[in-house]
């Protein structure tokens, strides 16, 4: 992480405040304090002006406040509140007083309404206004040091599955074997999980969000595993498909026509397409099959310091993808009571095309 | 759990709303969610009448919801929302008019000011007032299948902390150590883990928070570990300190203070019992202690759904301990650049004392 970086971040959001008559912004996102501040703690509280930067915190956070955002890389002034002698508020207006402030972005959906009415009484000298997502839209855009997370974090989930291969056999418990990948991601150096593990054997497979349960696999289940890593704060995201021993013509079927959606949507990636035509290519293959009334609904979303971000790549998405944003690819077929196969990679968005992150085969049948 | 302890914790709750003449209620926490409506996933919302029950979700939550919601411990009607065409303010504007509903408390510590503002211009027809914490008032005396559920997951934590209690050697890391501890709460049933646990090695182990690092046990460092497991959404919070090897008079002079503050502390407890009072015989075994200045500020909170619950014990706490609180005691000296000791237990609070709810062993010196 260079100081340039930080330095233009902080250009780019400046500009979006001088563009909209703002003088100082308050920010309320962990999230946005790691892209904005380089801190990665909690209990803290932002305040952006024309020239200056501060961050709000309390005896329990600030020897961390100060090693991360007062160092080479970022120049913050790190405030620490006596909260039983100053309100959050008090402690805000001071700082907007001291700039002579009068307008103010808040993160208005980051901050609750009870905080929010303590705030925002002692701010009646200003004019409040919740902000646009300008830092959501600047995060989008990722720069080489983020896509380096978010390939480590790829490559570590690769790994971990690789290693847990040999376990998906007959008899192993959904729990287990969730367990077994979470630690083998944790053990390469992923910092917790990106989110909790997606495992569903047979019918289970069939939910888009099912959790590891007591379930064994047995012969014939397909199996969805949706799971990834985090490497200094960045996510990745990856789900693989299989079939417990020899596919049916059915299973098989579904399986190929999910992959051939998937690679329809990936050929027609590159900076600058609609997201609704890249979502259009993948459901093409899909409404052609057999399968159409089982696809799921939208296709990908943007990955980074959050798991889902933007942009959401769906029929109703009004954006296109920029250059160098990370976005997964991930169609899905999702028969109730039957189960379920859905394919998901990484990709980063480059001028001609796309560069896949993630790397782990997609064989569908288990030899078990 | 049974029918009859939600039908409880509803009529304590309706009871708290008629005296503040309210005639609904719009829930938005997901931990008071578990707690009224047995509901345990994501992206819903809660509607209290008088004699109605209400979970707003989507198709994606649907399922569950109606699982979790509609059997013989609970009855709630589960509304399944088209979120492309009705906005959650209209549909909550939906029950509040069948209902001819006036009055609506709403949890404004729980919603974004964002959220909030669509939600209400949809409500222009009520008064709509900020809840006080009642919810959470209810919600600090455990009943029997709560305590069993805090019970399970402390001695998760006893049995995995015993578990890695051998790779405690000199040369382990804080990462791997921690993540085995981890692994080892999972593998024994421990959904997730409670926070991420703590774990500091020599100086490192005086941060209240600090969390694993690569650095390795050598020999005379103090440790600070402390951990918890989840079952059924019910947490446990256990800290244990250890030194590498035989202890210097001081650092053995640290751990019989600390643990002579807690076993003050808990001798005082049982129904009734000021919170201050606890607070106050801890901190006169620090305070006349050589470590007074090192002292850290706060005793204990209230565990359960969440981490940290209410009760907080500190010097400024005015509430009196309640027969079946479920809170923990955890005095520590932490003296910078040098290291620190803590010591925590959860406890029952009963009619005539307590019950120790975490009962890994407290010896101080690692045979290594």
């Amino acid at each position: 992480m260079q100081h340039a970086q930080f330095q233009q971040r902080l250009r780019d959001f400046r500009a979006s405040m001088q563009l909209a008559a703002q003088d100082a912004a308050l920010i309320f996102s962990s999230d946005n304090l790691r892209y904005l501040f380089n801190y990665t703690g909690e209990a803290a509280y932002g305040v952006v002006t024309a020239d200056a930067l501060y961050l709000i915190t309390d005896y329990r956070f600030v020897e961390q406040a100060e090693q991360e955002c007062i160092n080479e890389q970022m120049s913050a002034n790190v405030i620490c509140r006596d909260r039983d002698k100053q309100s959050l508020g008090a402690a805000i207006a001071v700082l907007l007083h001291q700039h002579r402030v009068h307008r103010v972005w808040f993160e208005a959906a980051q901050v609750t309404v009870s905080i929010w009415q303590d705030i925002s009484q002692d701010l009646s000298f200003c004019v409040l206004t919740p902000a646009p997502a300008v830092i959501e839209q600047q995060r989008k855009t990722k720069d080489a040091w983020e896509i380096a997370q978010i390939q480590a974090a790829a490559q570590i989930a690769d790994q971990a599955l690789a290693a847990i291969m040999p376990q998906m056999r007959l008899g192993v418990r959904e729990a287990d074997l969730a367990l077994e990948l979470d630690y083998q991601m944790q053990k390469r150096g992923s910092a917790g999980v990106s989110f909790t593990t997606i495992l569903g054997f047979g019918a289970r497979s069939a939910l888009p969000h099912c959790l590891p349960s007591d379930r064994e696999l047995q012969a014939g289940d397909l199996v969805v595993l949706d799971f990834g890593a985090v490497v200094n704060g960045y996510r990745s995201d990856m789900t693989r498909s299989f079939v417990a021993g020899k596919a049916t013509p059915q299973q098989r079927a579904m399986f190929d026509t999910v992959y051939a959606a998937q690679q329809a949507a990936m050929a027609t990636l590159q900076a600058g397409v609609a997201a609704v035509d890249v979502n259009a290519a993948s459901s093409a293959v899909l409404q052609a099959s057999p399968f159409a009334e089982f696809a799921g609904p939208g296709l990908g979303h943007g990955v980074g310091i959050k798991l889902h971000e933007q942009p959401f790549i769906s029929p109703v998405c009004r954006e296109h993808l920029g250059w160098h944003y990370v976005v997964t690819i991930e169609p899905g077929i999702y028969i109730p009571s039957y189960g379920g196969i859905r394919i998901e990679d990484d990709v980063l968005i480059t001028d001609d095309g796309y560069q896949l992150l993630t790397h782990a085969p997609k064989e569908f049948e288990l030899s078990i």
